[in-house]
């Protein structure tokens, strides 16, 4: 975990701001859930791996009988936790409020998460997600609205060019299944195959072989992954998903995943669109690690990185764990730190922002007259004591977001405005 | 705690979007701490009455020997905590990142905190702090600059003619030794004092003599509570300070007041000032709870409602306990929940906001195609399926801040809109 400084946090805040403006455009409406939800619903195997990286609250009011009874059911000592997702906290929400929310719901939940794992570079254990989620629809057009309006958050964050590679945990299971593949296998041998980018094909065959799964099958998933036109993907449409894949795939698969793509292409019209069309790529391969997935998946891809900069799926299945029936869902979470990251420093270019460097005998009448004549102007406006490094303190207004300065000295009447570098 | 439904949080966000923007022009700047701290920061003693209430989190990786060492002491089951204010958090900021800050920083924090309390009505465990500070500014200034800044915040709400209540914790010290109660009862008698507004003269007087504090002193301090003078509050200034004080009251103290006053006259010029000219109330009976404040006390009141919408006050103190070298600091916290509530509801007026009514046989391309069109004009838009109960959905979509409607049938070149009620 860790501070956000001011330049840091403005440069959040204004993410932010463009993201859930554009969500909003989109029809989709903004939820809070608390940051604590009941223990027993973060532990009740559906956030994965993630259970296990919770951070729990201590029970209060617990005596020294109860703490001792506790070393034999360590589960007594927590009645809470922290959420270490959005997900989860979602479909409690929408089971608990459903009566008041639209028949078809589309969320926006932004907010702060934990997890207690040892952190990569650049990574905390505090993090913010940001997920848009549809709740209510099971046709094509529900992941076609989250792909429009995630590539127009992006795109409004001036990271146009964005593309999200799709696939469906269905095609995978009858994939793997039609490649001989037992039920009991294929979620180690999603394992391996979610590492294909990394390991490459020769990588992901040996990988199958040591885990020495069925040998047919292995054989016959390589030759498959070896084809040429498995991995060549553009432009997406019926013909091109059909290539990609082996001979005889679902028709309701495959009509699902082209119906996504003819609604993003009307969703996308007003947009310039490249050669292909369309910004989609099926992906055979991607897997996407999520337990709770149950059709679609999609990961945000842009051509300035090598990661995926959000993603998502369906997860028709855990409303159903709350509310005790079934209700369609499908999800889209923005990688927020990662945005962060790309989005170039600086101030906002709206503003005018203006730091006053003052002699330290100016009196505070004058000062603050300034200040609030200029603020009255619009402008934003800090007061700073003249001091001996004069740069260093301009270097670190600019930083913060200043865009000019002026000094000020007793009984000046007017001020000279002089831009920061 | 509580599930923040899409009405509630629209207004919520239109509040801190607002409140952030005027604090941001007078030259605050925003930081974030993280939601979990150190446990033992979190009770040095700092918080007041505030630590008792703290949710604390539950070490990872205790084992059964732990734990059953915990019996005799809980405190090791906890590493770290919610926090329950921001200014701790705060002052430990402060503290780990002063080479970097300016020489003068004004911050602004806004988040949520966690209190283990059985709640009041419309009160919540988990719920939004938006505090300004000024840290390394032991001048009257910085008082102005966080009252200039919040009446502006506040106006900008549209709630107008709110004013601050200003005393000092020295001049309670003061008057309070003049009459002669020792030292050890002085702070039963604030508490006392604290009632005022709830129990009169009359009760305040009554308990100070059941708590069997001095008897002459009770007998001075009640004899000055029932001068007229002393609550004749109008004009704020010097005059009006030392006649609402028994005689002789340190001029240090007095200056300081004058002083404030001084400064949020100019700061405010730009507005529309009532008779009084200042919107400023010395009140000299005025206490607040924390402990940790050492000199100007405030709180803001508004003509509409009884209690206080934020306060704050001088805390020169804490921030020397983490850091080891003095630092003046003055704080002033907005009570957001409260301001929400006071806020009109609706949707912002600046938006329009459009729901698309649409038969089940439209086909996806051409509602995306409407959607689109709309959404580059610039409206928000969401897509909703007719129902027969047309009337209870354009309610909803009404209170959730939509602004018009048009019905979409298949083949429509051209939609209607119509406003929403």
């Amino acid at each position: 975990m860790r501070d956000i400084l001011p330049a840091d946090k403005a440069r959040r805040e204004r993410v932010l701001s463009v993201i859930r403006e554009r969500y909003r455009a989109h029809g989709f409406d903004e939820i809070e859930t608390p940051v604590v939800e009941e223990y027993a619903r973060l532990h009740a195997g559906i956030g994965g791996d993630n259970e296990k990286l919770a951070y729990n609250v201590l029970r209060r009011g617990l005596d020294a009988d109860a703490i001792r009874a506790a070393a034999d059911d360590p589960a007594a000592l927590s009645d809470l936790g922290l959420r270490y997702d959005l997900t989860v906290p979602l479909a409690r929400f929408y089971a608990s409020n459903r009566a008041q929310l639209p028949a078809i719901f589309r969320s926006i939940q932004i907010g702060a998460v934990w997890r207690a794992e040892r952190p990569q570079k650049g990574r905390y254990r505090q993090f913010v997600q940001c997920d848009i989620d549809i709740m209510g629809d099971d046709s094509s057009r529900a992941e076609a609205e989250l792909m429009v309006a995630s590539l127009d958050a992006v795109d409004a964050l001036g990271l146009d060019g964005a593309t999200v590679r799709i696939n469906d945990r269905r095609v995978l299971d009858w994939m793997l299944e039609s490649f001989g593949f037992g039920a009991d296998e294929r979620p180690g041998v999603l394992i391996t195959i979610d590492k294909l980018d990394k390991i490459g094909p020769d990588g992901v065959a040996a990988e199958l072989r040591e885990r020495a799964v069925t040998p047919g099958a292995v054989d016959a998933f390589e030759a498959f992954l070896r084809r040429p036109q498995t991995r060549e993907y553009l432009p997406y449409g019926e013909a091109q998903i059909r290539k990609a894949l082996p001979a005889d795939a679902p028709d309701e698969i495959v009509d699902h995943l082209v119906g996504i793509g003819e609604a993003v292409a009307v969703g996308r019209a007003s947009e310039a669109t490249d050669a292909a069309g369309i910004p989609l790529v099926f992906d055979p391969f991607l897997v996407r690690g999520m337990g709770y997935y149950t059709g679609t998946i999609f990961e945000l891809a842009h051509p300035s990185v090598s990661y995926s900069l959000g993603g998502g799926g369906r997860y028709d299945g855990m409303i159903g764990r709350f509310l005790g029936q079934q209700v369609p869902a499908v999800g889209f979470s923005l990688g927020f730190e990662r945005l962060v990251d790309l989005v170039t420093a600086g101030g906002d270019d709206r503003e005018e922002a203006i730091v006053l460097v003052h002699d330290a005998d100016v009196p505070v009448a004058e000062l603050l007259a300034h200040k609030t004549a200029l603020i009255a102007e619009g402008a934003r406006v800090r007061l700073e004591r003249r001091t001996k490094n004069l740069k260093a303190l301009l270097e670190r207004a600019s930083a913060d977001g200043f865009t000019s300065f002026a000094t000020v000295s007793a009984g000046a009447a007017s001020l000279e405005r002089k831009p920061l570098a």
